[in-house]
């Protein structure tokens, strides 16, 4: 069997590819540290378009677009299209998916929704059914901003605590395949997360209500592997930021377990945090969708290091709830990308 | 192998059963022709909770924990839960995890989410991943009102063209298995669908949005499974309604194509439509859903009939989108049930 049941959580492949990989980001995300690596940096949030929210439909669809261009295959090659963002109803997954014409399965996690679409796309394609599927996540911060808090315009003071929700968008293209070159990628294992909440009601410190949910889903993880966190050379979660890593920490070293030279954030690393003013770090769905098939994924195929555990992590509040004094559930998905060595 | 894929959009399976179903409505759901094939009808729209949206959370989670319970297994015993509702970031369906600690896929596709959920975990317990998926999917008539239209409460007039978005959950546990006895339901195979676009832009009016996704999907499905419509004793659609029936029908025999035989909808048949004053007919993720999982399947098990294709139908805009003028993308999601004959 090409698809392994290690738990009810956890199944591993030994049959999918990462084959292609883009990440489109915007202005500031190009000017952090990460910048070199992304395929495209738009000059300007809106770049030309009406609003923020047909930006982050064609910031999407470019990352998915150019996934697909940079796979040599043309959008009728592609079996099926996974994925989702932050806006209500998905309307830049779904808007986008007017001009790809390919079979869509929306996927709603929040910020984690890059690694269940990456998990449930291998696990589709290791059972035998699409040859390939296109995962693809994607965020922008004024649409973001307008939905979930105000208008930029109004000028309102973020908390220390609040995430930074990034203008980006990240498309990977996972293939049916075997590792053939030392550089292929391959997606060896998914661990799905249950929805954790710890009574935290605060969604300026998302980090607080998310960082159980990478601790209980990574823990999982590793047991079900039967591996110790050491068995990966970089373990990245989606948007924990400052505050979140260091809960995680301290939340595994409260069971004796020391996670900490493993760890690292995309929203941490997507920013200078101190000169970016961001914060609490980035957040969004986008943010670890285009660190990992920006940066990640190149420092995999250069042998920069071999295994590779991200987290994606999503506090799956709305407005609605937030008003209505409901606390945050959140929920973390693993997938596990090495290269061969 | 247990998968066989038929082509990008089509996969069928000899190993899926749908091995328990549940479905729970509000009250006036009960009073419609269908009040005799649910397992539960709330004797008010509220049923003691403190808000419309706490009530459609409640209703989804009962669904989901009678499929559970009527499987004769504890929740410990779930693999995976699939599934998702209308509400903005999937409140009711993150919510509802809370209780049940299960790992959880949320997924989106609005009113097209339970086929969506049915053809997604058939294909990942066919290829040999999970045991067994619980797919779910609820809506309630006035947490829909509020964040799409206007709360209730305001007394607005609703377009004759309009949806009525039902208080109803239904819930089904997919499992690995082959048929033995008369009266099992096999999950035969699933069509993903394409967004289609051809620019309506009246939120009044989702069935002349949704029903060229109804017409793509099936068409697509009959092609890739190489048989005529009449090889389905019933096609249930999702929630076209009146109007959308008509349109489907009509867009059929332009092309040579005579469904009407087989052709009916959920939303149409949940109400008594003239007595209940529900416009174009029933509409949201529970309205296929609970349609499916009370009166089809029982139909099905009893030998009424003994091959049905389920396509429920999403329209995929947001009210910010028909703020901005957006025309409303729609899709549709098929999948076959078949009892052994």
């Amino acid at each position: 069997m090409s698809v392994c049941r290690h738990s009810r959580s956890t199944y591993s492949f030994d049959n999918v590819l990462i084959t292609s990989q883009a990440a489109v980001v915007g202005p500031m995300e190009g000017e952090g540290p990460l910048g070199a690596y992304f395929d495209r940096i738009w000059p300007s949030d809106l770049n030309n378009h009406d609003s923020s929210e047909q930006a982050e439909e064609a910031l999407l669809a470019e990352a998915q677009n150019l996934a697909v261009s940079k796979a040599g295959v043309e959008w009728s090659g592609i079996d099926l299209v996974m994925g989702g963002d932050l806006l209500d109803q998905l309307v830049s997954t779904n808007f986008a998916a007017r001009a790809h014409q390919t079979p869509l399965l929306g996927l709603f996690s929040a910020c984690a929704v890059f690694t269940e679409s990456l998990g449930l796309g291998a696990l589709a394609i290791a059972g035998g059914g699409p040859k390939n599927v296109l995962a693809a996540a994607g965020s922008h911060h004024l649409s973001a901003e307008r939905q979930f808090r105000y208008p930029l315009e109004l000028g309102y003071q973020k908390a220390p605590t609040a995430s930074w929700t990034s203008t980006a968008a990240g498309a990977c293209l996972l293939t049916e395949g075997k590792a053939s070159k030392g550089d292929d990628l391959i997606l060896e294992s998914v661990t799905f997360g249950q929805v954790m909440d710890w009574g935290s009601k605060n969604p300026n410190d998302m980090a607080t209500a998310m960082a159980p949910a990478a601790f209980d889903t990574i823990k999982r993880h590793c047991e079900d592997m039967e591996r110790d966190i050491s068995y990966y050379d970089q373990v990245y979660t989606g948007d924990l930021g400052m505050l979140g890593i260091e809960l995680l920490d301290a939340t595994a070293r409260q069971v004796g377990l020391m996670w900490s030279p493993q760890l690292n954030d995309c929203g941490k690393s997507l920013y200078d945090i101190e000169r970016q003013d961001v914060h609490n770090g980035g957040s969004g769905p986008g943010c670890s969708a285009s660190v990992f098939s920006g940066f990640l994924c190149r420092q995999l195929k250069s042998g920069e290091f071999h295994r590779l555990l991200l987290v994606s992590t999503g506090a799956l509040f709305s407005p609605t709830s937030y008003q209505q004094g409901e606390s945050i559930p959140a929920i973390a998905h693993a997938v596990a990308i090495s290269r061969r060595n």
